[in-house]
């Protein structure tokens, strides 16, 4: 009989966003079991969370010390815990679960800094226990295809990447106005680290074009801006690239875009073909041949088998956000129970040498923009 | 403490493909836990489906009679029936559960036969349960927020409807594959019942074009064609329409065309607008306002408060089909269990009343087809 | 050196819309020079019109007649002449010109009765020169391609047709607002015939759709209504269609579609494949293949040595609606100077064959609407 | 009576394809009358080009000099010339026409040069004709919409910008194919200049960038790389920009994107709504507006009078890059002709003015390349 994944999480209480996402995506599969928390760190608002969630009252904690303390003394313990907290609150939680050897899935990016970035970098190679970032973008089926077909050499050797994540929802002062948590804590430096939007979106976009193309980030130079008027950290970002084998490229990151709701979106054009993607239409590609006709790809028309297995519902059939994310918690799931095919998986899921590589972007595009967009190599 | 309700299943073992959607949809907002089955008429076969989704063995039944019988007598049995077999295995276990008092969500259409669905039909009016139909495009966020601003008169007065759902994967003829199972009942009239693409597929788009407009079908004039040589049932339909308030209109449906996948789309002319939408990429419409340009509504501008509730991610995350599937259970789950919003809810769930009217138009096709395409009235 | 074809036209003054287009598409190739004009009923219309457009003042006449007379006995009189007028001036003038051996470019409809065109038709036959109608979208080069992909073979034996032509600009009652002549003409019997909508428009959705597939029209079905109160010609029409080799089809007609500006498009379903086409983004084409990507045809790509001979301006610069109508003209001219290639021209620039086939397919639409959608054979 | 403007032209002979535009742009409106040509550097080319084109031979000129000499004494010799030779042959016939007081229209950009094109500027400047440059783009009916609606204030204060322009055809090594003629001189220092995807295209780009949004660059970051082994020019550009106002942007150019054809399209973001355009599909464009809906702009909901005097063709009838380069040609007789708007016409056609900035902005592409992509100020 089917045995699930016991599940605990670290924030995600009322009012949060992602640890809503992070429940339904780990339930879409049936691969989890959600059964303890430390949902806030106000002790009465977590006990008030865990119970609307239907958690057992004796496993909602209020510290997520005594979290990983009590579970991993039971015998029906959690296997497995993901950290859904602000930027600041990643580090420490993830190093104390991986401490009593607990599985740790944690939100994007790794950390506030790159030093604590490398203290849990540290931690997790000295531990027994796996480590896991929601670079949720990755698990669309069409990404993996997309991924799958550069890989063997659809495109041809790659000369440029090009791609960009806008959003508009920042374009005024809305942490300021009293009624957006979102808003502030992505803003303050103290929560959400040394960047703004480079940091919270900027993250995703070099995953996911690191992610399809195979390639690394050399160098970038970058221009960082903040338009709104009093606002701490960048809201916007205008980024040159500079990849393995002598690839070229820029980004366009903003949320000041106003208009804009989640468009990311890449191109990758390669010695024999180019291959485009958009997120807010994720289950299409666009696949340009040289001197050919471009091909819609759909997950109707997959050449790798792999992709297949990535499929819920029927070609012509949305596949959603939801079920993305949820193929990141399916995936980890197989990891950690060492299924069939957990070694192909580890290499395609976000652990914690993507999360110290992206940190490593977001500060080196920082840094850029303070020395004039000066290249800044990685 | 939430209280989730209990849900069994009728069909829906291994092979089978609607089944595995229904669990997904009734897992993913956490309102149903789903504790018994009768998963296949073969006794073996719903045992092994039955472990294989974590069923307690003790409630793994061979014959929904079986279950009903058994779980209406349970101090905790089931709530909830889903009814996921085919089209001719949709009225009996139907009767019996409602005479059981347990609510029936069945798959659509409501049965294989005109007169089965005026006996099921009899059977809900005379149940203290509920009975629901899994029109499941109904639960799109953006096809509420159409349906909504077309009730408003955002459109005006309508004069013209335009359909059509269009597949291709019936272009050869998949039934004598022997691995088909899907192509196998579908065109099998003992299973499927009088019609083929217009009871597979037409129905949901009649459905969805009455659902967003608010009209009621009046006379219909059709052409049904079997393009598939030796195939048993129609694979393809031109039909014309006339609705409620002198509205006019055309259907294409199809199961023959080539390269489509699931491409369902319907545009709704009025005095003062119109509305535009398209499956395959659902959370767009497009509304044309007379002598205005074009809007384009996301769910990031809905402007009716009903439509918000419909959103579980952020705009410009596309939302799929199967949260537009989980909608149509979390919804059901409201109404059960007789929330606030349920008197609402009832206008908009499919139910018996639409079951046979969508029986009455599938049968009028056959019926206008077979006499040359006469108009004929519902 | 280059010589010029000496164009005359009879209708096209100010305030007419179709006669500038036509003068614009005479001048694009360059093989066409504006010499004599009839361009109004009203003689000082005429001369000021005449003299506005650059015409010698002894080349502009007062009536049809006088400047067929005239023309055809000067050394260097008119090679051809446009008919721009309103339908019920297309068949007098076209017969005058070819008795006088002037060859004819005619707006379409041919005519605005069936019987007028089988007089015109007549006429055609007895006389030696030419007689062209300007089925305008014929002439885009992605147009020739898809017909030219399809007669090939490319998707095989043709099963389905599905098209639209969508206008709302006469959503309102247009022709009582004494500003809009072409609302005026355009929904009076007398000068457009005997239909509205389907004259006009489905007029040229029923050509379009058998130029490309190389399919006869053998039966239609039709329903068409009058949405406007107090118009005297249908504004709007559902039709089913059944052609030659039993395919089967429909066709949704509208000027009162609220929103649409021209929204003509086609889907062509065979055994092996489909094309897909829309007239607003006319540069562009899909074509299925069964059990393959889609690709997207644009002039970048073309296959067809024959279809490259239609493009002006690179693949990726949109080539417009004055270049498809230009094509015409200059094929027209090809055809006249005898040139190599007047021989496949003349099977694909529609003629008086084309003009009363078109004419028929009206015919049968009025009559089957009036007899409650009866299939009408052609 | 009419009076079209005698027209010479310089370059253009058989092979070239600029020059074939240039003339049917000027048929298109019927302002132009085509009588003089040096259209070959090479004699008996000139006169075979001249006499297939219909000039009289008797003003087909060997040399650009000995045309602007007899042109300029004859009492009906050409009132302008149009430049349309490769860049390195734009300064000295604009300088000789200008100096025989006859207007000049030259392809862009104005030189090879950031020197040629002083010396040239301060030759206008002296000289009593007119020089327009054709950056075509401008032409389009909805770009000139844009434009006005943003000076307008329609999406408020100009936060962003992000542009791209993107061609694959030179992905191989096409200058050595002994084939193409176009990509010979495009990639030869010789007769392109100093760059070559930023000064073919990347010139393109930031000029439309900066007429629709008003705003003047300031300074540029950029990286230049060559990708095709061998090849003498940059074949792709990826450049940061600051402009007038604080506004920050991007751009990404190539001719080796693998797939594309002309793929130019523009973003900018303002406080209050958002404007995109894509060429390809230049008939439409969107506006977002702050917490509302985006709108799709058409030339049917033009709000601007200016913008309805640039359509030729009905809304939804394309109008497409030969138009919008008939656009310019139109505009430019109204000018010289001294016509009503002239004096707005003169704000928006491209003149010296834009030519020595946009070689500016090359000049600095290149400058800042070469510095490690060091900021460049203009």
């Amino acid at each position: 009989m089917k045995k699930k994944l016991r599940l605990g999480m670290v924030g995600g209480g009322k009012d949060a966003f992602i640890g809503s996402v992070h429940r339904i995506a780990s339930r879409i599969d049936d691969k989890f079991e959600f059964v303890a928390g430390c949902l806030s760190s106000t002790p009465d608002k977590s006990q008030a969370s865990g119970k609307e969630l239907g958690l057992d009252s004796s496993r909602i904690y209020s510290s997520f010390e005594e979290m990983a303390e009590k579970e991993s003394r039971m015998q029906d313990g959690i296997d497995v815990v993901s950290i859904v907290t602000p930027n600041h609150m990643h580090a420490k939680p993830s190093i104390e679960f991986l401490k009593k050897n607990i599985h740790v899935i944690c939100d994007k990016p790794m950390t506030a800094s790159i030093n604590e970035a490398k203290q849990l970098y540290n931690e997790v190679k000295k531990s027994s226990s796996y480590f896991f970032l929601t670079h949720n973008y990755s698990g669309y089926p069409v990404i993996r295809e997309i991924r799958q077909l550069i890989l063997n050499g659809e495109i041809g050797k790659i000369r440029k990447v090009k791609g960009h994540y806008l959003q508009g929802w920042l374009g005024q002062k809305e942490e300021d106005k009293g009624i957006n948590k979102q808003a502030e804590w992505r803003t303050d430096p103290q929560r959400s680290g040394i960047a703004g939007s480079v940091g919270d979106i900027g993250s995703h976009l070099m995953h996911i074009i690191e992610f399809v193309s195979g390639l690394k980030l050399k160098e970038i130079a970058a221009e960082l801006t903040t338009f709104v008027s009093g606002r701490k950290l960048d809201d916007d970002a205008n980024i040159l690239l500079r990849m393995s084998e002598n690839v070229k490229g820029s980004l366009s990151v903003s949320q000041i875009a106003t208009g804009e709701e989640n468009n990311l979106a890449f191109s990758i054009y390669g010695e024999k073909g180019a291959m485009h993607w958009s997120q807010e239409n994720p289950n299409y590609a666009r696949l340009s041949k040289i001197d050919k006709r471009d091909r819609i790809i759909t997950r109707g028309t997959f050449s790798e088998i792999n992709s297949m297995s990535y499929i819920r519902v029927p070609p012509g059939h949305p596949e959603g956000y939801l079920e993305g994310f949820a193929q990141i918690y399916s995936d980890i799931a197989d990891i950690i129970n060492n299924r069939d095919n957990s070694n192909n998986l580890l290499k395609i899921i976000p652990d914690e040498e993507v999360g110290i590589h992206i940190m490593n972007f977001i500060s080196a595009c920082v840094e850029s923009s303070k020395n004039n967009s000066k290249w800044i190599k990685l």
